[in-house]
């Protein structure tokens, strides 16, 4: 089977015009194809504090009331998404900016919860990704750039996980790629000491991550996201590499194993 | 050749709701293929007050600085589209929500005016539609629906007018399709009398044109509407009709001839 990258990149990369253009280089010089998967970073949060729309955070998930959904559409499809485009445009990769209501590409419904009422938060649909329509682009030699907004066949558009979202789309296309699910963020890997960005563990398996998690290695954020790597990797992902966003291409990451 | 619908819908369109609702049932009758492009409405100007960036217009034309596109992107690309996009995909329509710098669909260049600096406007490129990319998502029996906004291939997005950008797809898909440019909006063609809507002028030849200038029928914002539609026709666009958006199948609206 043909190789191709998922690359999800966070909102701290977003947040920092110089590292997203550092990104945004070493992407070029990946073969094709790469499906990019962006986050939405801190752009919605202050946009929301502009508007004096109150932010509500659980568990470090946003809340999405419906003006807060109509920000997430604004910031993530719309201004982050397009300027991803026009830029990898600009050094001539094929880019379509793409939302999950876009060719039906990602369908989700609406989270539900007897605790909180997540509001227009939506949970990826079992088959919910259409690869007919993504495997499409990629044949004409085009690369898709997502946001991590979805759609529930509906009407409704709904805010979804980028972590989960990349996870998804990555599973989904394993029935026809050898698929490397790549998320890339601000430092090098696990690291072993935070302090340090060479610390990087270069490989972990699931009984490394539960040392990892006993030590308080791993806490916090990245613990979704070792989730979703162990996901991934038992729906058919072939890889999944946690690195710098800054140089995609060389050898300094973590590796995740089953 | 194969006859192809080329829609725009207009600002006053998008702002109301129950209208908006009414086209896109009634575009779902239409027969594919299609192609959607969407002004902007009421709400880059409502999003520009709520942050106190100054709306500067000339003519009716928006200057477009640097937070004044990040709104337009937001708005047009973000919420419009893919709200448009979300409601035509629940009616079963395969739409695809897109800005020019998606594909590298429409390309422009920034405006030059010795008078005014317009800043981020752009005006398509002659050959600034890319029809190969346009055609491949017809071919795969989606619908394309554009937003306003272009990109000059050197990173930047660029505010685009609607109804021109919405006359360049036409005349540039005239090449492999017969089609009809449909420019949609609140009245059910160019009335004779403002105040009655059945009032409406079947059918606008060049010299019709010139009379209804004379007598002050046709003024303000419908003359750029009908520049473009003799531009339409003059490059191979076959037809270019004028009609309320609530019903687009009905054979009431103003045909533009040469």
């Amino acid at each position: 089977m043909k190789r191709l990258d998922v690359i999800k990149i966070g909102g701290n990369v977003i947040d920092n015009e110089e590292l997203l253009e550092r990104f945004l280089d070493s992407l070029v010089s990946l073969p094709r194809p790469v499906v990019v998967i962006h986050g939405g970073g801190a752009i919605a949060t202050k946009l929301s504090r502009k508007l004096g729309i109150e932010v509500k955070m659980v568990g470090g998930r946003r809340i999405t009331d419906a003006p807060t959904l109509a920000i997430a559409t604004m910031v993530y499809a719309g201004l982050i998404n397009k300027r991803i485009t026009a830029a990898l445009q600009k050094r001539g990769v094929q880019a379509v900016g793409l939302s999950g209501a876009d060719g039906d590409s990602v369908r989700a419904a609406k989270r539900k919860s007897e605790d909180i009422d997540w509001g227009y938060v939506g949970d990826v649909l079992p088959d919910g990704v259409n690869t007919a329509f993504i495997k499409g682009i990629l044949e004409s030699g085009a690369t898709p750039v997502f946001c991590a907004i979805s759609h529930d066949g509906n009407g409704s558009l709904l805010n979804t996980n980028a972590d989960t979202m990349a996870r998804e789309i990555a599973s989904a296309l394993s029935a026809d790629f050898e698929v490397n699910l790549i998320y890339c963020f601000e430092k090098q890997g696990v690291l072993a000491d935070p302090e340090n960005d060479e610390s990087f563990i270069p490989e972990i398996d699931r009984e490394k991550y539960r040392e990892l998690l006993d030590i308080g290695t791993i806490a916090g954020g990245m613990i979704p996201k070792m989730d979703n790597a162990f996901l991934a990797l038992s729906h058919g992902v072939k890889k999944v590499l946690i690195k710098h966003a800054d140089n995609i291409t060389n050898n300094k990451h973590t590796v995740i194993t089953l």
